[in-house]
């Protein structure tokens, strides 16, 4: 267990607070994500069982999460930015269901049951997947042209953010990190490409949470840069502490296989930096994020414990 | 080989100009295909190869020079539209790669070479697959937010045909369909499952190339319903052709395995209706195709010998 002293930053409410809270998000969405696909074209396809399937297994749902705590830290109704949330889990999801496969990383669980393509066999588990992806901007487009759906940005800038999710999400961001992972796998690398691994892979979507209301609100330039800082620390907080619970890890918290990245051959943080180093890497991470949103004052509350939590979860 | 009398509809004119015509749509999207993913952000990962390696290994590019052809018979400037005809070529290109996996169709070879799995490893493939379909969105986003493009449609008609690509693509479209031809495979189906494959796998992105000029350019109803029968009768003279192809199929012509099909027990056109039967359901298909082009009198001509083009093709 780490043991972080946010206290004396003397900003830090209540765990318990935090908890309420997140919890209150996480039901927005799980009811928003219940409801996206619906089997209104053919009802017998298993498409959408298939999608379905990996959408609603659970999850901790951080990106969409983080990107209503944001929405909501900026006064902006969370109704407007559902879309961009909901769409990041889809495109997420679409990620891990690939990631999960023979050909990836070949894993038979996913939080805690079968894996898509165990469920549904690889080629429609590979579809399910595409489909996931390509609905993502199915849906945001859809409520983006929505003239009954209230909306305070332009339209301008609801292209601006789809479009910010699709780069994060391409081969410039994720898909560019994943790449660079599978490639480098069972191979010495430098601190340099696993920083870029972890930059792209989970990086770029976090930081689209983050950045997405700001975009579509165009929030000035000051706060803008400290979300960057913070979605920066806490997407490679959220690598680190992947990396030391894979190395410490229990099946039953985690719900997949652990101990897999040492023994695949594959550089980590632990493996570069050793556990106790990998430790105070993540500790130095979450300081940082803390800071970043003094601008914010109170209102970063739940921003600030977001952070923490990332470092402190055990899943 | 088929013989079909277009001559008798009195608008044909030689098949020399027609390919003259081809030539000069198809290197037009050739060159524009070629530059459009750069490598920019890091050189060294090799998934730009791999999506290249695809998107450049030819083929006939039919739904990139549907758009353009019907663009330029609606006197458009190809310009404005080579972003969207890009990325259904994209689109198209990343449902193949998908499709020769191993867990799918596991073909060896198209287009005459390898397949990109074959030379990439599965891994990679499933991600090129993924970074093209991603890439097609965030080229067309780029392209729509690019002030210094010019642009005479509005921007909400732009998101409009954004749109509209991406439904044709999804769940509700080409994957909705590979997904019941996948589950059907060995099984008898019905005529009505069979046109829902067709309709779906190959048919809603060639319908899309078809009428996304008519969405971004406000087309008016009696133009866009003839454009809507015009497309529906060639996506499934594609897929009709493409069945009899297979059964009577030379590998050298058509750069892939024949007769996959039938080994299979992929029920088909042909399967089902006998190579016969099938000849004449294509043939009713390419003169409703033709017939539905009258209302845009002499600058029909090339779209209409398209449709010919489709029968008659030997790969």
């Amino acid at each position: 267990m780490i043991s972080i002293e946010y206290n004396n930053l003397g900003e830090v409410k209540s765990t318990e607070m935090f908890k309420v809270k997140y919890d209150y998000l996480l039901k927005k969405i799980n009811d928003a994500l219940s409801t996206i696909i619906t089997e209104k074209d053919s009802p017998e396809n298993i498409i959408y069982k298939a999608m379905n399937y990996s959408l609603m297994a659970g999850g901790k749902r951080l990106r969409p999460v983080l990107l209503l705590a944001v929405s909501e830290m900026l006064d902006i109704d969370l109704e407007e930015v559902m879309p961009y949330a909901c769409a990041l889990e889809m495109i997420h999801t679409y990620s891990l269901i690939h990631d999960d496969l023979p050909a990836m990383d070949n894993d038979d669980y996913r939080r805690g049951v079968l894996t898509n393509h165990k469920v549904f066999g690889e080629a429609t588990a590979i579809l399910a997947g595409d489909a996931l992806l390509n609905y993502a901007f199915e849906h945001m487009l859809d409520c983006l042209m929505d003239k009954s759906r209230n909306k305070s940005y332009s339209l301008e800038d609801g292209v601006k953010a789809v479009s910010y999710i699709a780069k994060a999400a391409g081969v410039n961001g994720m898909i560019g990190g994943q790449v660079v992972d599978i490639e480098s796998e069972g191979k010495e690398i430098t601190l340099e490409q696993l920083e870029y691994i972890h930059k792209h892979k989970t990086g770029a979507l976090i930081k689209a949470s983050v950045m997405v209301p700001a975009i579509l609100f165009s929030l000035d330039e000051d706060k803008k840069n400290a979300l960057e800082r913070y979605s920066s620390s806490i997407g490679l907080a959220f690598q680190v502490k992947d990396d030391i619970l894979d190395a410490e890890g229990d099946f039953k918290l985690l719900g997949k296989s652990t101990g897999k990245d040492a023994s695949s051959g594959k550089s980590t943080f632990v493996s570069m930096y050793g556990l106790e180093n990998s430790r105070e890497i993540l500790n130095k991470l979450i300081k940082d994020a803390v800071e970043s949103l003094q601008i914010f004052g109170e209102k970063a509350f739940f921003l600030k414990n977001l952070a923490a939590y990332i470092a402190e979860r055990k899943n």
